[in-house]
């Protein structure tokens, strides 16, 4: 089949899939789950070849981890499909209801957005969780992993679709895609694909975003802040500083730039830096902050400061007033996740209020940005774009709705003429 | 100012509108009222010279008319302003509040989206409406009208612009954009203009939608149904199809196809299309329903389908079941607005789940689907996309949201390492 014939036959499915119920779309996860555990054998021997190929060719060891996909990871992917099967259903629910007139009720209702397609990384784990995210949510999903996982993805992907339609969802609800040309075909396909979720790299979200017309769900940039207000508790602010930066230096919300007001920054400043230095993070102090730390400057006022490290390395600049921090956060960030430490509610909120970014913090590490810790059940994704869905994005991301308008024979003329008159009665949830 | 330098000067008006409270924004709607009533003259006399020149270059007399901006529609402006001014507050609402662990509270806000490009045709009450609905979601805009309005669009921007600031809205938190070269050039600023609404003919949205990777909110096309089923009561059917048709049919929300069970047919059919020519309503049938008709057939089985009439003419389709009429309504509609006839509960609850519409309705016109009919308070427009908003849309269209953490302390080390685990409880709205 061509990347549009697979697309044409996703569009179908998406179309039947509407109307499918919970209790039918649960099944398809738990019919998941036991695929994995019979499959077991199949999915080793597939990942063995992939794995010796990587080998044969070179790739570097964390990639073959990533690449590995074994009893523990397949179990990890068992786990994470009951988690899905548990959490409340994301279509149906009634978003807002209003009595237009007697007899003539609107429901706002939200229901799938149709055919999703998803492209990421050497993870074999993600297609698991992708298709597991899309069949709980009524969507019909195209499927582009890395191709040094191809056998691999191949024969995930051929369990799952098989598990689904046992669970009876239609035959072409997943699709997988294997070339880079079938990607690049995809990418012209907005009239067929109605969202399409990029996972990996910076320069790969980018990219896609730049190459298509079909709305993206996804984050480019990670360059998170942690602004010490004049009056941080100094404890606090070396406990957050050390953990935004070092808890994991490779994730997106990880914080690159600490901002720090000109009155906390030569009492507290020295500390912060201690404790960061001796966890092993390697300062790049503007003028001003060297000149506190008694150390030469590494980095110019004029920065660079949109620079994500994504490592053991950490921007400091000092700014007079909090305003000065949002300012710069606005200009300089990505729009991801900043923070600040304050013991003022007043500035906090201030802070919350004016910077532009899907997650804003009082007192807390940004490494918390996360589907799983915002409570959201399941991660799509993290989204820096401000349509749609937002930061930490979770199966609602997946979801759009529709308005039900149930009425008994009305007519539009009826009260463009004034024979009738609208009551836009608001109704609660039960009625 | 260059295009550029607008909508960088619209961006940071933006940032600079966050945190505006519902009393500033308020006011200022009340102080563009007062600024148009007082500027009644100058209004007039820009208008007066548009028409004349309008005159001159022969625009037909519905342009005109609608570029004609007098006192009543300065009053019915004003009208609009106090109403949008008595809407609740889109800001500040929130979404979800979830408590992550003791002293670890996380609230989805929503907020202002940032700098919205806003694109009309002829009509300058349009400027007034877009500038104020911006106004009231705390958004900074960037206005193009129609050319031949040109005169009245720049005195109506220079009040609202300058009454906004007076209320305390900040410089440039309007710009006009004048000529065909700033749009061109608009459309290119993807990375200061965070959304972008154009308003007028669906091959004018299609164009910006193409030429622009900023995201659009619009509609192109109103391809709109009305099915009526085997056992649809026959005078509702023919009210139902009269005023989905003729109410107003240039507007996209009048139907262009009747859809016809086989079953209702022979009986049904004479009577609804009787309905129809007498209220005027040329009829294209398809050769089945020509049979019953007994007529001769004016278009093929194969269509064309999808075709948006916006007249006093109407395809007529025989269908043989609800699914029938469901695959063609996905296939040859524009997922605006379709609907059923029909006494069956059970009927009409598979017809509005399986089509996938942003509005789908039973038992009432297609006529309905509009923000003022559906309650919300101001129309921005209707929107054929699925992500971000769906059909009418009103205030909440120009808002998104933002993730608000307010912690004392917390570390995700702590919660890695099982020191700490979340509670993830929900928490009502005054929680």
């Amino acid at each position: 089949m061509s990347t549009r014939e697979k697309a044409e036959a996703g569009k179908s499915a998406a179309t039947a899939m509407l109307g499918l119920d919970l209790r039918s779309r649960n099944e398809a996860l738990a019919s998941m789950a036991t695929a994995l555990r019979k499959g077991t054998q199949e999915i080793a021997r597939a990942n063995a070849e992939d794995l010796e190929d990587a080998r044969r060719e070179g790739l570097p060891a964390a990639l073959l981890s990533r690449l590995h996909f074994g009893d523990e990871k397949i179990e990890a992917s068992i786990a994470g499909l009951e988690a899905l099967r548990a959490l409340p259903d994301p279509l149906g629910r009634q978003i807002s209801a209003r009595r237009l007139d007697e007899g003539l009720v609107l429901r706002q209702i939200s229901c799938p957005i149709g055919l999703i397609a998803m492209i990421f990384e050497s993870r074999p784990d993600a297609l698991v969780q992708m298709a597991a995210l899309c069949a709980k949510s009524g969507n019909a999903v195209l499927l582009k992993g890395g191709s040094e996982a191809s056998r691999t993805n191949r024969a995930l992907a051929a369990l799952i679709l098989d598990a689904g339609m046992k669970a009876g969802l239609p035959p072409s609800w997943l699709s997988l895609l294997e070339s880079r040309a079938e990607v690049a075909e995809l990418l012209l396909l907005d009239e067929l694909v109605d969202l399409l979720v990029p996972r990996g790299s910076k320069e790969f979200v980018a990219r896609i975003k730049t190459e298509s017309r079909i709305p993206v769900l996804g984050h480019a940039d990670g360059i998170c802040h942690l602004y010490l207000h004049a009056d941080a508790e100094l404890s606090m602010a070396s406990a957050l500083a050390v953990d935004s930066k070092t808890q994991y230096p490779a994730a997106c919300n990880a914080a690159e730039v600490l901002l720090v007001h000109a009155d906390f920054a030569p009492k507290g400043l020295p500390r912060v830096v201690a404790a960061l230095e001796s966890a092993g993070v390697a300062i790049e102090c503007c003028p001003r902050s060297a000149a506190i730390l008694g150390r030469p400057s590494t980095m110019p006022e004029s920065g660079p400061w949109s620079v994500e490290y994504l490592d053991l390395r950490m921007a400091v600049k000092i700014v007079d007033s909090l305003d000065a921090a949002v300012v710069h956060i606005n200009r300089y960030g990505s729009r991801h996740t900043d923070a600040i430490v304050t013991s003022s509610a007043e500035a906090a909120g201030s802070f919350m209020e004016k910077v532009d970014s899907a997650s804003v913090y009082w007192n807390a590490s940004t490494r918390f940005a996360d589907g799983y810790r915002y409570g959201l059940g399941a991660e799509l994704g993290i989204s820096t774009g401000k349509l749609h869905a937002r930061g930490p994005v979770g199966l609602e991301g997946l979801c759009t709705y529709k308005w039900k308008l149930c009425g008994s024979g009305q007519t539009v003329a009826d009260y463009a003429c004034g024979r009738r008159a609208f009551t836009h009665e608001e109704l609660t949830d039960g009625q």
